[in-house]
């Protein structure tokens, strides 16, 4: 997508054609940085600090994690360290798994003086497939974006409801959960996007609101308190969010506070949709409920970091001394709250068999490209 | 409650007779400041700024407003502007017309005279009724939660979830959904409160953060997000908030997100009361849906204040330039929601006839003490 009107990915290979240029995600909305990896250690560490964050591009980052690896040692015992530091940055989403087992499957088996192009030539291709999957989704979306656009009356918007950012900055380009809302854009369906803040790290007002509005689509941020509200008075049309794992059975693992927007939905009767690319489904596990949830440092949630009037960045504290704080990352949606989940391959119900029939290579134990 | 150790009151009658003393809760939890209220003026500015804030305590500087107002003209004019006047200050907490009402059915006829001083006094009676009631509040609480702690392992705590600041800080003094709390904490129940951040103005994390710690009890500060997942996980015995409104049929207006925190109680089967004082039941209105919802300045959702690491109070920005931002104060929880209203007469259930057999008095249209 367009940053001042150029167009972006957030992770791209530098033209010395070996380090990895990203989005410092950390410092947005207030200026827009960029970084440059050069070691495997520097990836991992913009994954761990989310400079780099977002399901997919966690996996594409950690794609080139592996490259970078390479780089400096193609050694088995340097795969398998390079591995184990990469997987261990962040616990909840599967894409990074995924990622790691797509490049250990290219690798293996090639003489060493063959893995460093290799591995260079899979992280473009993931990179390239996510944004062939997040177009997908935009297409899939889009029809149930345009469904209630023509019930609606003329003029009005859809409104739109997300939590966190499963933006264009959350994979490489176009997004899972915005991939429908750009699409809409971009055809001139009108559409409004309510924002959730998105506490405690304010993904949706840094993140999701700066990319909608470098984009121009209208957009109102909002306290994560206020969703509920909203649609209890006909306010939302739909919620689309991202996922960071969803399981065999439907259930959506997502940003800490997803599940009580989804009960609202549900109380509401508020269509609730997951943008959720094959990548971020984990076959391998049954129950949501397993899925393990990061608890991230207290001072995420005792924090805060902005702009003052002056032009400044300032983090201030905005709990008492002596409070204690308590940081946890992600919840799960149980699948019964999930009225469809929006994949590459259509929007497919939140149940075993949904997902299987549309993934059966996956189900059969098949994981594609996946030799470990 | 105590600050630093000195029982203290949120509002007082200074030593010089007239001039009313509050805390100023818009620098909580940095610095403990208090205010002089001297005029009508002030009063009202004190209330829509928020120096003086939550339900009840809003009706108890409503009636000292009314108090500073006839000091200055005890007319009949400047008893009707004073009434306009407070009353525009904050839409959605009944208690302020409530206590309005009160003052004026013991100040409209006397002689003129007479009318300031009648209405200190009754207005120092509005606050030590208040204390009253919640100390009832927190005795019937207090059997809730005992019945909690009857059945935990020894040595574990009774895990309470707040929302806001419904604490003694919301009240003139021991608070309403504090008052359970306090009083089993001073009984030495073993309890551990989960207090919700509250955006966009950070009660929770601002306020009753720092009155539980001031006293002693037990808490983590999370965000909004957070209280849903740790309701799935077992870790939240009972939730009990506050109130601006009950309607007549037992639908509860209260901060915005109250209700996200109810429905993810409903689907997880944790209790969910209310401190529920008679002055915020509004007999009035059966629907809770039509309790008009207060909507406030978007600064208060695109800024946060705190403190820098070296000590200085700053607010900073954080959204992106250009976004705009919905502030909406409230939310209605449907009475379905909810377990039981703690009132001063005892947990009643959220129906018309649970309210009503415990306060005939208010059903028959004869409100105590009120003549207009």
């Amino acid at each position: 997508m367009k940053v001042n009107g150029k167009p972006t990915r957030t992770i791209w290979l530098e033209s010395d054609g070996s380090t990895v240029g990203v989005i410092d995600q950390t410092a947005l909305p207030h200026r827009f940085a960029t970084l440059k990896l050069a070691t495997l250690d520097d990836a991992a560490r913009a994954i761990a600090t989310m400079q780099v964050r977002g399901a997919p591009l966690i996996g594409a980052a950690a794609a080139y994690g592996m490259c970078l690896a390479l780089r400096a040692d193609a050694s088995d015992e340097a795969i398998d360290r390079a591995y184990a530091v990469l997987l261990k940055t962040r616990p909840t989403a599967i894409n990074l798994k995924w990622a790691l087992d797509m490049m250990v499957a290219v690798i293996r088996n090639r003489p060493r003086s063959e893995r460093a192009a290799a591995a260079y030539k899979r992280a473009a291709e993931i990179c390239d497939e996510d944004v062939a999957i997040n177009q997908a989704i935009g297409r899939h979306g889009l029809k149930l974006i345009e469904d209630i656009a023509a019930k609606k009356k003329p003029g009005e918007p859809v409104n739109v409801l997300t939590h966190c950012n499963a933006g264009w900055l959350a994979t490489v380009d176009v997004g899972t959960a915005t991939g429908p809302i750009y699409a809409a854009h971009d055809k001139g369906v009108k559409l409004h996007v309510w924002v959730d803040e998105t506490r405690p790290r304010n993904q949706g007002a840094s993140l999701t609101a700066w990319e909608l509005g470098q984009h121009g689509v209208p957009h109102t941020v909002i306290a994560d308190n206020t969703g509920g509200h909203l649609m209890q008075h006909g306010m939302v049309d739909m919620v689309i969010t991202g996922t960071d794992r969803v399981s065999a059975q439907g259930d959506v693992c997502n940003k800490i506070g997803t599940y009580l927007k989804a009960l609202a939905a549900k109380d509401n009767n508020v269509p609730f949709y997951i943008g959720a690319p094959s990548p971020s489904i984990d076959f391998a596990l049954n129950d949501g409920a397993a899925i393990p949830i990061e608890q991230r440092g207290g001072e995420e949630q005792a924090t805060m970091t902005g702009r003052t009037a002056d032009g400044r960045i300032e983090t201030v504290t905005v709990i008492p001394e002596g409070s204690p704080v308590a940081n946890y990352g992600f919840d799960v949606t149980p699948a019964r709250l999930v009225t469809g989940l929006i994949t590459e391959r259509g929007v497919l119900p939140a149940t075993r068999d949904g997902l299987a029939r549309a993934f059966p290579e996956r189900v059969n134990g098949l994981r594609v490209g996946v030799g470990r």
